[in-house]
């Protein structure tokens, strides 16, 4: 064995205890449910890529984030895995024979070295879920439906999907007449629109050179606000001339109509031009989603990518996703106390307690009926003072404690304590998980 | 974009396609349940530990095997986790506070550059459950009582869980007087046992440079067989004078009395002194499942580790735990068909056709209305000829599909298709969902 050594955890990287755990399985679990409630599939893909996979997707900054990996020996060069969509893409494009439209959703955790802060983890967790094989922005609308449904779900109730296209974005270059090359500056200004304001971009597109005639015709630009239908038309109207922002109007606007058709409150979706996703490969719609109240920030997004899994394969296919930052989704979740009553501290219903050693083997045939009748049930393992037995419990969580004493054992029965009422009843055994869900029945009502 | 590169995966590594990730998260739905039955809580470590975490824990071999990661710029010395039980001890040791014993389960990936070989992964999933903080060997015998139970309820009837215990091995070297340097060689020797006969561990013992009184005294050794109870006895009069090998015996006979109280059919363990586990960190009980009919080998394994946490800390505390390998089970019971027929090759219910532009709307609605009913639904996305979109829904598999035309849509009816019957019904809206569960509920009696 190796000599002592101060346990530590790599910077930015964290373990998630128990109760963390619980509400992270919660969220987990419904987000899971509602992909398979919309008809998509699971996947998974090794955390472990190819380096040449990954590399040239994301654009410099994601790189220089990417974690490598190696082995002694080892002949390959390999990453780990940087999102869930580029994985995606190298899996359709290695399985021709998967079935088109592929609907699929996966639930992993990625790592980029990003400066750890409140809620950013080096490691943490997306929930993606993404459609391969068709064009129909209908595939897009329905992954705001699914976005809706989630965060309605887990008890959201301010929250703004914001909608853009990326076909938009080149249009406003090209109506504002920026050379391509400076086309990355220009969108990254315009993204920091609600930040920064509009004198705020009007400086950084200065600083990025970005001509001051092209300035003044895009803040015009900017200031066009109204509802959704309304921001379209308006855009429709400055940027006709231009086919690539024409194409991403229109398809919008297919996609207000679909979101109305789909019954979702015209409240929580709102068309942001100047909404613009970090990632090198989408070429459509794209969307941010953001809890408004409290202001967290973004903690869902994605698109469309065409072109991405043609970087993979002679064929391309069209493709659209969404991707949920469930880190946040948890921290805000529970700072807000916005997890229900019966996601409680621990999962565990029934500790049953050691009356002495000669009643060991009764305690472990009591503990195996309590399972077998459906509850979560800890045996305790030492024969400690009852007293401190039941202070366990208490310390845990637990809301049942059984004793089985000579006296119980003799008889065929059982005492029940209940911890929260302070109540206790002796029972007969065959009747123990009875009794147990009877108290649950009242407690949940 | 990058140029398009063939898209490739890492030696080893693999993606896990829907049909197989249903049988997947069934496997470890069950797994998760049972642990959660016995009173166990989830806990999650990061993938990523410092270096020095994990060295000097499992081997030399496993230090070869070890995967290190890095990134441009990163001073830390990083290494994907090897096993779920270092993490966890790093865990015990940093959060002093923990409720004792913590009784915690894990499910997480690991990873070892071994060959890979059929079932044999470099990245690959255990499923771990321990308790730390109590020496009682009841800890351990309750981890025999969830294997059998995991197992069972899997569907696996022919199974032996092996029981030895590393301070017997310990009491066995002493026996056979062979110096301390040597008892690695000798321990890897008996463990081959199973594999090539007392003939091959005596050539093996030979070649290790045993002295040859030695190995007789062993062979004999090696010869002592019967039920668990005939066995201890049998050890006990042999190598009673060795305090070790008596301690590690008592612990076992012990064991065997729990899993009596547990009612754990005899024929399901079997005290096998010359089973070794593998890893250094083991002191006490250790165990080995093995499924034998057909002869898929050893499953899950595990022991008490007492000392592991001290090399973290001023202070060890006693644990133990064990560990499925899900790799293995699922391949088998997908080869021989024990997954129960409700785990389908889609978790998808039904799915909702376009019948034209026009009604494209009423099928979104449609689709809604049966996902509220809680079945899971696809939406088909594009306008395609009927015919197209059932032929889609039977290749995916799904059982039942709709259909939403002029007429249905004006008599607020649908027509449901149920295609392994060769069925259908025109049914009003608002009774689709019954229609469905009536289907499904016949299908399942």
């Amino acid at each position: 064995m190796a000599a002592t050594i101060k346990p530590r955890l790599p910077r930015g990287m964290r373990d998630i205890l128990p109760q963390q755990m619980i509400h992270r399985q919660y969220v987990m679990d419904v987000i899971r449910e509602i992909f398979e409630r919309f008809g998509y599939e699971p996947l998974s893909t090794p955390s472990v890529e190819l380096r040449e996979t990954l590399t040239g997707k994301y654009g410099p900054d994601a790189e220089r984030m990417m974690y490598h990996v190696s082995r002694k020996g080892g002949k390959e060069n390999l990453a780990l895995r940087y999102d869930l969509s580029v994985p995606l893409s190298r899996v359709v494009a290695m399985h021709r024979d998967l079935h088109k439209p592929f609907k699929r959703y996966q639930m992993s955790p990625v790592w980029r070295g990003e400066r750890p802060g409140k809620g950013r983890y080096r490691e943490f967790y997306q929930c993606d879920v993404d459609t391969v094989g068709t064009s129909t922005v209908l595939a897009d609308a329905e992954l705001l439906m699914i976005t809706h449904d989630i965060l309605d779900r887990l008890g959201f109730r301010e929250f703004v999907m914001k909608i853009n296209n990326r076909k938009i974005l080149t249009g406003i270059g090209q109506f504002a007449g920026v050379p391509d090359d400076l086309l990355g500056g220009l969108y990254r200004s315009i993204d920091k629109l609600d930040k920064i304001g509009l004198e705020g971009v009007r400086e950084e597109l200065s600083a990025n050179e970005i001509p001051a005639e092209a300035i003044g015709r895009l803040l015009e630009l900017l200031q066009v606000t109204g509802d959704s239908e309304a921001v379209l038309q308006e855009l429709e109207e400055r940027l006709g001339d231009f086919p690539a922002a024409l194409e991403g109007i229109e398809e919008l606007q297919e996609v207000l109509a679909y979101l109305t058709d789909m019954g979702i409150p015209p409240d929580r979706y709102q068309v942001d031009f100047a909404m613009v996703r970090g990632l090198d490969y989408y070429t459509g719609p794209i969307f941010e989603t953001v809890v408004e109240e409290p202001r967290v920030g973004s903690i869902c997004g994605g698109g469309r990518y065409d072109e991405l899994i043609g970087t993979f394969s002679d064929t391309s296919f069209p493709a659209t996703g969404i991707s949920f930052g469930i880190e946040r989704i948890i921290d805000v979740m529970a700072e807000l106390h916005m997890f229900p009553p019966e996601v409680g501290v621990t999962k565990t219903q029934v500790l049953v307690t050691i009356f002495d050693e000669a009643h060991v083997g009764t305690s472990l045939q009591v503990s195996n009926e309590l399972r077998s009748g459906g509850l979560n049930t800890e045996q305790y393992f030492e024969n400690d003072p009852l007293g401190d037995q039941i202070r366990y419990a208490l310390k845990r969580g637990i809301p049942y404690v059984i004793i089985v004493g000579p006296d119980e054992a003799t008889a065929g029965k059982v005492t029940i304590r209940n911890l929260a009422l302070k109540e206790q009843r002796l029972v007969d055994r065959d009747t123990m998980v009875d009794h147990i869900e009877d108290w649950e029945g009242n407690r949940q009502e």
